[in-house]
């Protein structure tokens, strides 16, 4: 396959890379929020956050512009489709979204914002330690946000089970193959796919991440 | 009336708008404090939050310089005297201030941030929907992020009463009447207005959201 | 002693005020996230927060890159191995870190940060009250980020001890002197004193911040 590397083709990977993972995370986000005792805008805004927030908060600290949801306004509106589609959809049938359904989508998010973010750091010609922390911020930030506006401790940081621990191999990955000269499609579909190999075993596994055998309070 | 319109005059209006909605939603902080159990600091921490925070996320996403409360640093003195005063004033008569009462003035401040927001993110040439979110993100983040460092889920997601929603369609309305080449006095007035009746209206009936029928945790 | 000001030097202060502050409030965080039942991620999330968080809003507010974690992402490494060295000592010993004994670091890197953040923003021309706000605001919001991210009212907002307080006049103390024309070693060394002196004595006094006589709910 022939792949002419370039500014152009960058981006239009990472804008493909960025509307399947937005997706994926706006689903998850509706699911979860569907659990919590949210009022409609708030079940919107909180799959917004969780879709949106990883990336802007990235753009933020790496001062670019336009945002993914300023440039791709379109999305938007899918974002408020979404909702009041689910929402619809939810009140005629009584479905259970169980925190489990809300995994998998969430998963494949996780993996497609990992490498996003990294590569979008790697381009900017940052050091590897802060590509990788950018792909794990624009991974996992937006469900940070998502618990702390329903008032949750992140399940990021305390269901022991590995998540960021999964962005950050996967971010490794991403950097060790481009700077190895790897084309960047075969980087970016390693890494993507490292990603959601090790959550899919995390998650379908018992394994427990250490904890502080802390004294109580 | 005549009424040129240019930079200086949009400056004009945008400083007086964000002026009077400063105030009231430092206001309805300042209220909204008095009832948690916060010390001195964090209730002029709380009351300025609730004032500054949504137009600073507007012009952290839009990339504007200098803040509001930068270019105009005078407010942060008025805030620090609001606090004083109500904390001295408070502690002679023993008031108990309600939730009710802060109501009012935050009402008032969704309308002018709403119109204020949604106006800067038109004249930057922004999409419709992107500049109706900024004007709702700059009238209603002030108030989540109060909530969330109170540490409440935030009210405007989950007490099922109209609030984003309002700001939502007086962002509309903003936009209709710009895009039709309405004069920008008209255009905000019918914004303001809009919002705060919708708010007013919301506060007073019993109307309630739609909400998830999701199952129990 | 001989001080030649320049950028140069101003540079090399700040960075070195910064490095101390960020590992005294590195510790901190550690010890502090060691009572919680976080997980290796969240403890080493809420470290890099408490270190690194108060910092990088100033920056971003102040529109200023690199931030200190990126120009130096040697201390990405630094604060991993130090969770991890944390982690591997706290599992061997049973050691039940107090919050007493995090309270010193903290107060060393409040009134390192203080300083940094008001020298910052004086040297960007920027007013006095809003000097003093972006040191209050480096030195006090890590801290924040800390008590939001474990689901807790931030303390600084609600121990009653005075904290922001101290950063507040430790700033004023800065900018005072930098005003008179005192050379930028004396400034710096006089405020963090004054801050780190206030802080002591108010952890060792009873003293207790006024509060609001509010109702109940």
């Amino acid at each position: 396959m022939n792949w002419s590397p370039g500014a152009e083709s960058l981006s239009v990977v990472l804008t493909a890379i960025e509307s399947l993972a937005t997706l994926a995370f706006a689903l998850s986000g509706l699911v979860a929020a569907a659990r919590k005792r949210l009022d409609a805008v708030g079940v919107c805004v909180v799959a917004g956050l969780t879709a949106f927030g990883g990336g802007t908060l990235r753009d933020v600290l790496l001062d670019r512009r336009p945002f993914f949801w300023v440039e791709h306004a379109a999305w938007l509106w899918v974002l408020l489709a979404l909702t009041i589609g689910a929402l619809a959809f939810m009140r005629t049938r009584h479905l259970s979204p169980t925190l489990r359904a809300a995994q998998w989508p969430d998963a494949v998010g996780l993996g497609l914002f990992t490498a996003n973010g990294t590569l979008i750091a790697l381009d900017q010609g940052l050091p590897a330690i802060v590509a990788v922390l950018m792909g794990m911020i624009t991974a996992v930030f937006g469900g940070v946000l998502r618990d702390i506006v329903c008032n949750d401790i992140p399940s990021a940081f305390s269901d022991h089970r590995p998540y960021a621990v999964c962005a950050f191999f996967g971010g490794w990955v991403l950097v060790g193959l481009w700077t190895l000269g790897a084309p960047e499609w075969a980087s970016v579909l390693a890494s993507v796919g490292v990603t959601i190999g090790l959550r899919a075993w995390a998650m379908t596994s018992g394994f427990i991440l250490p904890q502080w055998r802390a004294g109580d309070d």
